[in-house]
């Protein structure tokens, strides 16, 4: 028998992350504050802990990864690498395809790579809450498993349409003990406007966010967190990639092309950045992150400072956006729906030093379920991008004949995602291309700074 | 940091599956067709290939498993032994808590372990269609993975209640390709006797299991398979027991006592016969299958010959039972409702080499919350129960100062029992001992043989 999965042990877990901005060509563009000047980190001290907002500034190639958080990934890390034998024979291409299954995690996604790592700092500095947002349940299970781990209470204020619809990860939550507030809620000033002002608001993770910011800025007993975007939170998922470049080793292989998925760009560059240490030094490897045509904030958006949420509480961030107004429309099912993405990929890809290609929804289903039913495991629709944009480039290396090595991230599993693929095979879900002019719409009102 | 999962390399999935038959101080009670004779292999042709036939009565110990089968295994097997760390921290118990997570399947439980083998028999005996039935849904899935594996169709009966409430079950075998009836369907005489009947008639597992045996009996390319009771299935799920046994040798560790949960016996089979064989060798080691108050089949039930199904259509087997007729009451959400329990584990129940013990539904859950709050990972409600009595073990441990080793089987995670942590969360579950006038009204419906 052909090994199917590549394993490490767990002293093999990472023992530190892998800081990207060591080997970017150019620092990173500075947030900004309201006034339009480069904020320091003291003005995130409010909601920060101040190791990951040194985290989020520092310089330094490797941090290294306190025992009490490896101890803690344990639980679920390394995550195995497969070799994906069965889609490379449905295929019938002469590529080899990997992928990393970070849905063996106890929340079924890459997101506790970072949650773990927020508690711990959080709690080491004394801090006792977490207020935090979630729209669809993913964010917020992560932080809830991590806030039980480290003894912090944990608010979750989610979207309150999906706290309505989606009842599971609600009780996921609540089984990790958390708090959860349908958002907008009475338990902050936001909040209680927006109610005043519609009380059947349906929320919106804009809100969302506002309220968990609100609640840590004014409480001292109290932080935030956030799953996706900020550096630091990109710099706990390269656990991600540094594994797999350790498996890759151990197969004698190195992939020519990495797939991930992108929205606020946490698991593409968990997965890629990693890699990119060797593309600075002059090794060929392509990074593409993946995104849907329905989002497409790379590939369609501008190159600006924006502000992080719709409220623009946030410092802003230089970053491709789709303006901080941008609402990707309710047929979409896919997941990866932020408007803005992660300053460092964004640099990156503005620098021409990463990739980036969109996938219509409707195709992405389809590579989910060609995958499901030759490897067995069903992929969330956000890992459902990168497969698509894989199995293309499978395809175009069959009419080549080129036997390229590709990997995808897998950042998740679909458990919780049937109602999307129930959709899909009802024929309710449509493909839908982001119009240029609703984009130029959302772009006005970006702020004129940077 | 200290070892907390135990993993084995691909190469050590077991080479053969155990068959307890062959350890067993007596031999198995045969099956009995209608007229209460015992029936022959060949009744059963009809509906099985006849190499699982062989594998139901065969008396050989050690039976080699297929390499397209370990192959398929390889997928997600060997799982890992975990040791729990946490959970004994929190109980403060000096016993040693040990789980084997069969979650990581595809299909987020062990059905797999058999439904892989299954396909694989009936693929090669030339059969294209199978046809079977579910109620929750997971079983169903299993058989619809491995049928796409191995190229058959698959057809599942869902219990219609089940099919309308559960619909992200049924998305998920329609991923891999199944077709899926409401059952009462039109699709058999069973069917559409129980429409005319009652066109909206709820359905029910025994009705579920009488469509998929008539259309595997009326086809030539179709057979039946079923997920739990048979000789077989236990056999099949051996691998479980046969990993954790090579999993505690590599930590120099033996069980000192084993909990799985029960309902059909396939779980408990699969972890604890292997470690039978030690104990028929004359080796300490206590086997204990843990199942509902709801439906307590071997604490409750009676050792007598009776039917598979309700609706009197299966051979006759001589086991625990609540009567065939037995119905748990609605408010149980926790999983292992069936009526009877596999020959094989009655029979060594009755001859007292195993134990079993029942555990209420709040109990239940309560246990299985406990876990996700210090493991992490969240248990099916089947898993939880084991989960229970091991806690109540180590609790005692605590208690006497011992230093037990103690071994749970966590026979799947629980991301599609949400609905059920729900209803615990908001206080619609309640605890329900099954009346004893209710289990003689049930049992005055078993046949008068053997």
């Amino acid at each position: 028998m052909s090994q199917t999965k590549i394993l490490l042990d767990e002293s093999e877990i990472p023992t530190h992350w892998y800081n990207i901005i060591a080997d970017m060509p150019n620092p990173p563009a500075p947030p900004l504050g309201p006034d339009g000047t480069p904020i320091g980190p003291e003005a995130l001290a409010a909601i920060f802990p101040m190791s990951l907002i040194e985290q989020e500034v520092s310089g330094q190639r490797w941090i290294a990864i306190p025992e009490e958080v490896r101890a803690l990934y344990q639980l679920w890390r390394p995550t195995p690498l497969y070799r994906a034998h069965r889609l490379e024979a449905a295929l019938s291409t002469p590529a080899k395809i990997y992928y990393k299954h970070e849905g063996v995690s106890p929340g079924g996604s890459h997101k506790v790579n970072t949650s773990i790592a927020q508690a711990y700092y959080n709690a080491q500095a004394g801090i006792k809450r977490i207020a935090t947002e979630t729209g669809a349940g993913q964010w917020g299970s992560a932080m809830a498993l991590a806030g039980q781990m480290f003894g912090l209470e944990v608010r979750v204020y989610m979207v309150k349409v999906s706290y309505e619809q989606k009842p599971y990860r609600r009780s996921m939550m609540q089984t990790w003990g958390a708090e959860i507030c349908a958002s907008p809620s009475q338990q902050t000033q936001v909040g209680r406007t927006a109610l005043a002002a519609d009380p059947d608001s349906p929320g919106s993770l804009g809100l969302a966010i506002s309220e968990a910011v609100e609640e840590a800025a004014s409480r001292v007993d109290t932080n935030y967190a956030l799953g996706s975007v900020l550096n630091h939170v990109l710099l706990h998922q390269t656990v991600i990639g540094l594994e797999a470049k350790k498996q890759f080793e151990k197969v004698g292989e190195y992939p020519d092309v990495i797939f991930a998925p992108c929205g606020g760009g946490s698991n593409f560059g968990g997965a890629a950045f990693p890699f990119f240490a060797d593309k600075a030094a002059g090794k060929e490897v392509r990074l593409v992150a993946v995104e849907p045509t329905s989002c497409p904030t790379l590939t369609r958006g501008i190159y600006a400072y924006d502000f992080g949420d719709s409220a623009q509480l946030t410092p802003m961030l230089l970053m491709y956006t789709l303006g901080h107004d941008f609402m990707p429309p309710s047929i979409h099912a896919g997941g990866l729906r932020y408007h803005g993405d992660s300053a460092l990929v964004s640099q990156l890809y503005h620098e021409k030093l990463l990739e980036a290609v969109a996938v219509p929804q409707l195709a992405t289903f389809a590579a989910g379920v060609q995958f499901a039913r030759a490897e067995g495991i069903i992929p969330a629709p956000e890992s459902s991008h990168a497969i698509a944009a894989c199995i293309d480039e499978a395809l175009r290396c069959k009419e080549s004949g080129e036997g390229k090595t590709l990997f995808i991230n897998l950042s998740g599993h679909g458990h919780f995602d049937m109602g999307a693929y129930d959709s899909y095979f009802s024929g309710k879900l449509e493909d839908f291309e982001y119009p240029a002019e609703a984009i130029q719409v959302a772009l006005a009102h970006i702020p004129k700074v940077g």
